[in-house]
Formats: C-alpha cells, sequence, structure tokens
C-alpha cells in the first residue's frame, strides 16, 4: 500500500502507445500512457475505457465527432465505440480499464502491446 | 460521450466528505470529492478504493503508519483494510471505486452518503 507519484510514473519510460500498468484493483487497471502521433482505429467488444490526461493534448476521433481532451480532462469511451486516440504534440495520459482490455482492442497489429509492464 | 473537465465539476459542490459521481463505467464509479477534517476509521468489505489528490494533501491514517497523498498521487486502499482519510486543508480528490461502495464502507452514521449526486 504505496503513494504512487504519477511524474515518476511517467519519468520511467519514454515510448509512446506503450501503457504501463501503475495500479490494480477490483480487476480493473490504472494504466500511465505516453502518446504521440496517430493511433489505429479501434474498438473495444467488452470493456468501457476512460482516458484522463495529465499533459499535452489528446485527441479522440470518433466517426462522427472529434474531441480534445487537455489535461484536467478526461473522457470515457463505451464499449463498441469505435475510436482512434493521437496527439500533435507528446501526451501523457492515465487509463482506467478493466484488466481484460488490449490497447488495440478488436484489432491486433504491430501495435498490439499484450504484455503490459507492471512499474 | 462527453469530456469532463475536472475544475468545472468541483466548481459545482463546496461541502465536504460528500461525493459528486462524475463517471461510470465497468460498474465502477469516478467521484469527485472535497475534504477538510477529520473523517472516520471504516473498511470496505468487498472494494478496493483509490484515491488520486487532485489539489490540497490527503491524509491517510491505517492502523499501523499514516501517509501523505498530494497533487499528482494516489493511493490505493484494498477490500478489508481499515483507513481514515483526514485533511488539514481543504483537499480536491478523486475516487475510482464500484458503484456498490459506500463512503463509511462497514459503518453506517451521520456521514453516510447512499444517494450520491451526479454531477
Amino acid at each position: 500500500m504505496q503513494v504512487v507519484n504519477l511524474a515518476e510514473k511517467f519519468a520511467q519510460f519514454s515510448d509512446y502507445y506503450n501503457p504501463r500498468i501503475i495500479g490494480e484493483l477490483n480487476g480493473q487497471q490504472i494504466k500511465a500512457a505516453k502518446v504521440k502521433g496517430d493511433f489505429i482505429w479501434h474498438h473495444h467488444e467488452n470493456e468501457d475505457e476512460l482516458f484522463l490526461v495529465v499533459k499535452g493534448k489528446l485527441t479522440m476521433d470518433f466517426r462522427d465527432k472529434t474531441v480534445d481532451i487537455h489535461p484536467g480532462e478526461f473522457i470515457i469511451v463505451p464499449r463498441g465505440v469505435e475510436h482512434r486516440p493521437r496527439a500533435d504534440e507528446e501526451t501523457e495520459m492515465l487509463l482506467f480499464e478493466p484488466d481484460s482490455t488490449l490497447n488495440t482492442g478488436n484489432t491486433v497489429n504491430e501495435l498490439t502491446r499484450d504484455k503490459l509492464e507492471k512499474i
């Protein structure tokens, strides 16, 4: 039962779209991710996904709209909803989602990270 | 599917130890709470609880130690572990926990809030 400092966690890695697990509770995980550039379109069959931005700006494309999420803001993407995260600048964010969640959702490709590191 | 701004949510209420629901996903809730002063000793039988501090300083007493949680830090209190939140100054925090979680855990008294407002 330790205090987790977000800045210390983000300082431990630098690669994009490769979330680290920084907390686990109730079958859910807290992940820290750095993102820059475009991710891929995907959805999650069984998981709702929360994105809380800490630094930078996250842009989330949906099929019918695009929203920007700034530091101190979050968005919940319900299961089944296609989305594409992207960021013009380096962006730090937290993810809160079930431990079954695969980063690329229904798609498996070179961006898939199925063995996330715990830090 | 809207962007939630934490500062806007915290601006909507001023009472202490009365969390508001600001997000729901996967049977879990994101709550915003302002705290100041001492809460009560309690534990949760079936829920792990995450406290993420946004402003101020949260102090968490356990039976064998006390820890301070500062802005940009979180702690996960596992189910069954007795704890007492307190804060010397007004403190803003997020809670991530199952929607079954009662703020006073195994105890019901005048501090219990069993119908949380959604904002």
